[in-house]
């Protein structure tokens, strides 16, 4: 009999129809022979509703008393959702992030995890309950209620299945699965049967926006196999996972590209150790987040050119920070462009192939496509284009590097059990 | 310095603009020197929605679960009072029915309080804050969430007072005092300035919906001072209290009554042992609430009559479990009236006072108003008329009295402080 912490997001839980439809899958799930616990969601745009309320006696909620509120979103669904499973006849009790023993700090709005007591999760398992989470939320040493921030609910999954060293952590969603690439760009874009925490990492930051990166990342240190899995329609999903027993290795998993970027340059700046850290603290002093950032080596009159990108809304004050930063360090100039898009490719198999970049500028080369910016690491390789390229060069890449191919068919057939 | 528990109901926090109100008085009363302790309701309307919103699921749904849902309401309002508060420079920490150590037994939708932990509390009034509880709510010995029932907010602050032995329990609501009788059948009815426990608890459960009455049993029995007033209007209210210092005690304090009776009589039953244990137990084991009850002594045959009255919607079951009892006790008819209503006289005054009930008939008599059952206790006189006689009996006995006269001013300046 396995495990399954199984996380059922809002839109999944948004409505009275759609929770009896939720408690029939979690019910065909225990049927199937497994334990299940339940992390849910609040349901769709009540957290909205919550946070107007809030805001509408004060513009900046005290955050704990907005932590208050906002958790009652959760404790409304689960209890739904309890109520639907207990008229079934399937014993279940609704848990709150106090009761499910989920601690985190006291950062308000933003808390993070520190321990999971899962000793009354157990109990209930024991006695033959399905435990309903409240996602998202938990409470810290003084035992005030604390949120985990939005998209937290697929973190309250992860970290309960990894503390029950659950068999799979299932996290049902509107969408089937992870994908090649945007399929609104690439319409041959394809689920993929398989994923890395290191792919999907990587996927998700640059706008695959299936999963919340904590989550993922939480996932990948304790090892907790992930399914993304859509509610609505059966299927298998995509497993997110270390292990990997594909015959054939993909070199390429996925094409991630990004139109919400800015490339800022200060071109000529004197070489002397610690310009990097300088011109960076600028920046995020101003807690504005760096995405690429590009050296290259001094030219001939020892000065280099210094390159990174901001998301859009940064573009202006960091425009503004760098001037001031150019004057300081008497560099040449300091050039701006938010016109551009990154294209990357992600795959753990590019580890261990050569001439994947080199495929890779080919391809974009020959459809005329001009690279002002490249950033590699083991498994991602990114390229700064012109935005109106980014259609263009996700289809060019996701079929030079064989994703538009039909589904491998070594794992369709496998189900979620 | 005084410790004072304001309580405040669903009307007072019902809007947003009526809790920045709330924000304001209990401002206002810390001003004065008071360390304020605050109970809330949950906004008006917002227990009915969670309650329609449980039963879309099932329409019987699980207790547990339903004290879930329903405990969010105040949740939301101790939260959004808090942030008001803070917004206004005013130290405020929001506390769940867990938070602020309130114990309850099982019994979910009806949980008693068996034990305040107030040690959380003494540690926020310690540290300067005003701890904003809430209302209808606490835990059980497996530390899930449980609820009072309704209008179990007003028991919640009068526990609390008592725990925290606080100089006065206030309870705001939307009328300025508890009255000698229904101002919108007498118009002559006023505030009274004082009340006892004793006399309240005959007026609450007589219909004057001030206070809940197990709050008023609770404030009773911890000798907890409890002051009634409006959320809208500035005044002194209505004091609840054991001790008295008027110099001259009125007789009566108030005119209650009741149009929702029913009487049945069972005629010519035989007088043995046993007989109005045999009656009774057959209509409180259909959960039917027996209001006045009365016997009288056998006649020359042996025989007795046995009159009870119940509310109207379970006179018609009550009747019929009435015929099938007479038949086995071989009585010689069963009797009924629902068009009948009860008028009660109430006040401490009256244990030292002969000849109130004469008094009392004659009154009724002089204006041709017929009795049809007497019940009396310590400090109530409670006849049954017929129901067109409500208004007219009503305001006889308010003036019969003394109710009338214009209010004693011995205590009319004192201020809530």
């Amino acid at each position: 009999m396995a495990l399954i912490v199984q996380k059922f997001g809002g839109t999944s839980v948004g409505s009275i129809d759609r929770i009896h439809h939720v408690a029939e899958k979690v019910i065909a799930a225990r049927h199937q022979g497994n334990d299940v616990v339940v992390v849910l969601s609040a349901m769709n745009g009540e957290t909205d509703r919550l946070i107007q309320l809030a805001k509408s006696v004060n513009s900046e909620p005290n955050s704990r008393e907005y932590d208050m509120m906002v958790s009652t979103g959760e404790q409304v669904s689960i209890s739904l959702l309890s109520i639907a499973l207990l008229a079934r006849g399937c014993p279940a009790r609704s848990l709150t992030g106090i009761q499910a023993g989920i601690k985190t700090d006291s950062s308000h709005k933003k808390a993070r995890i520190v321990d999971i007591d899962p000793s009354r999760l157990r109990k209930e398992l024991n006695e033959g309950r399905v435990p309903v989470v409240a996602g998202f939320q938990g409470f810290d040493e003084l035992g005030s209620i604390t949120t985990l921030g939005r998209g937290g609910s697929d973190t309250t999954a992860v970290a309960l299945a990894a503390a029950l060293k659950a068999h799979e952590c299932q996290i049902f969603t509107d969408v089937d699965g992870v994908y090649t690439t945007d399929p609104r760009v690439v319409p041959q874009a394809r689920r993929l049967d398989r994923v890395t925490f290191e792919e999907m990492l990587e996927l998700a930051s640059l706008g695959a926006k299936v999963l919340q990166i904590r989550a993922v990342e939480f996932a990948g240190k304790y090892n907790v196999p992930v399914r993304v899995l859509s509610t609505f329609e059966d299927g298998p999903g995509t497993l997110i996972a270390y292990e990997d027993t594909r015959m054939e290795q993909p070199i390429v998993s996925g094409i991630a590209f990004d139109r919400n970027q800015a490339k800022i340059t200060i071109r000529g700046v004197p070489d002397r150790p610690g310009i990097a850290r300088f011109i960076l603290g600028a920046v995020s002093d101003r807690d504005i987040d760096v995405d690429m950032i590009v050296q290259n080596v001094p030219s001939v009159d020892k000065t280099i050119d210094f390159s990174f990108t901001v998301q859009r809304d940064d573009y202006k004050s960091a425009l503004e920070l760098m001037h001031a930063a150019a004057e300081e360090l008497e560099a040449k100039e300091v050039l701006g462009d938010d016109k551009i898009a990154k294209l990357s490719i992600v795959g753990v198999g590019m580890k261990s192939h050569a001439g994947v970049a080199t495929r890779m500028f080919q391809a974009l080369g020959d459809e005329g496509i001009n690279i002002h910016l490249i950033s590699t690491s083991e498994i991602k390789i990114s390229v700064l284009v012109n935005e109106k390229y980014t259609e263009l060069g996700a289809r060019t890449l996701h079929s030079t590097f064989g994703l538009d191919a039909p589904p491998r068919d070594e794992q369709t057939t496998k189900s979620t059990k």
